[in-house]
């Protein structure tokens, strides 16, 4: 139980040269995510804060939207053959009057009977599914504050240097300062971690805040940022064409390759000053 | 169908001035799996060879193990209001006598029934889903082929460095030579259309083969591999614990951090020439 990183005897090649050395790795178990006793999904996942995983992926989902929505989250206990618990499994008791998620979750987010399966299909979902609108969030933020986050997510991780194999995911304030940083194997457990954690601590939405992840920004990235109220995406990498779309139609602003004193930004430029003249 | 990339106008910022201009980016469509009419998954994918990725999947999840196992792959028609085709669904009809997957087939992979939820169910899964084993193949490739790789899987990405955004998975032979190359916006697809073209080609098991992908290495990556009888996994960048677990159950040969001149084995070294001694 959260073991985030594990020792493995590695042999280093280097210029022909083979050494024999301990090496740390990014450690990786699944996890099951259970409401009301059902089982939801099955994540692969970096153990730690799992119970903020497990509330920020229902965040995502639109199943919670209130700390109020979630009666209590557990360790399911003896799932193993000597009854032993290896952590992997959490159940989400959900508050009175809750709706429990429909079982094939993942296929509705992304399909609706009209349209077939496309891309416009997953974009409707998310809107008709949200709690809040990020588009009317009044954050304004210097370019020159959003240069800082990189360097300051990357001095907060303080197990990547050394394994190199963990993402991360942060939450700042407009002035730059880091709110909350989680880290996983997975992105989309990164920033389901850190969700879930604002959701236990009563603070969704997240109005007013940037959420900077290392990496490249999907549609899924996009989704659980606009489901949790933030109205600011930054990715140290590219997004896809489908992150794109869903933070114009969204109203989130979106910015990619964010490196030293350069970035992209892709859609809701508005949020940042000074104003940019085009 | 088949749009590797899009092309959308970015505010770019580079020291604090802006400038507006083309950008291109790295599509993203959602693509639903389904297995005679019967809905199985729907991913996030890069369009294009999506008769591949659809293919591979289901190698990878045991499904199939040859190309007779395929009756047929077809894309949905009518799927959208006005009876267009979004080409973003995918039906595979088996061959007969090849059993349909269980509806709950992402759980079923992770767990046992004897076991809860834990790495080592994990393992077992594998291990008893497998049609070939990869331990005893008898692949030998020197170390300075394998630092080849990383700079032909660069060469041969066409759309890479117009978007940054798209992962690569490339199969080499044992002398170093590219056999099949994919990109997808997730690395998971991109080697599952390596692994369906191989399918599809009549090439299944992958024996004396080395798969290079872009990025880390994970769990699910290690099974793919293993799925297809694959005997060596190398990657840009780190593995997972739970992978390497993996690799060094099945006997497959994991290599990480593969870059310049230098790597790190974590399983199966005597597949290298010369070999280290330690």
């Amino acid at each position: 139980m959260g073991r985030v990183t594990v020792r493995r005897r590695v042999l280093r090649i280097r210029d022909g040269v083979p050494s024999y050395r301990p090496d740390t790795l990014a450690a990786e178990e699944p996890m099951e995510i259970r409401v009301g006793g059902r089982p939801l999904t099955v994540t692969m996942r970096t153990p730690g804060d799992d119970f903020g995983l497990a509330a920020g992926f229902l965040v995502s989902e639109g199943v919670v939207h209130t700390a109020d929505d979630v009666a209590g989250i557990r360790y399911c206990a003896g799932a193993t053959a000597d009854n032993g618990n290896t952590y992997n499994v959490v159940d989400v008791v959900l508050a009175q009057g809750v709706a429990a998620p429909d079982a094939s979750l993942e296929r509705n987010f992304y399909t609706t009977s009209s349209c077939g399966l496309c891309g416009k299909a997953s974009l409707d979902a998310v809107r008709t599914s949200a709690a809040w609108s990020v588009a009317e969030d009044p954050l304004s933020i210097g370019s020159e504050v959003l240069t800082t986050l990189p360097d300051q997510l990357r001095a907060a991780q303080r197990v990547f240097d050394s394994t190199g194999g963990l993402h991360a995911a942060g939450l700042f304030t407009a002035d730059g300062e880091l709110l909350c940083l989680r880290e996983d194997v997975g992105r989309h457990n990164a920033v389901d971690k850190v969700i879930g954690h604002a959701l236990r601590s009563g603070l969704l939405p997240l109005r007013g805040t940037v959420l900077m992840v290392s990496g490249r920004a999907s549609f899924e990235l996009v989704q659980k940022a606009v489901m949790a109220g933030i109205p600011m995406l930054a990715a140290v990498s590219a997004p896809s064409s489908l992150a794109v779309d869903l933070a114009a139609e969204s109203g989130l602003t979106l910015v990619g390759f964010l490196r030293g004193t350069s970035m992209n930004v892709y859609s809701g430029s508005e949020r940042l000053e000074p104003q940019p003249v085009g």
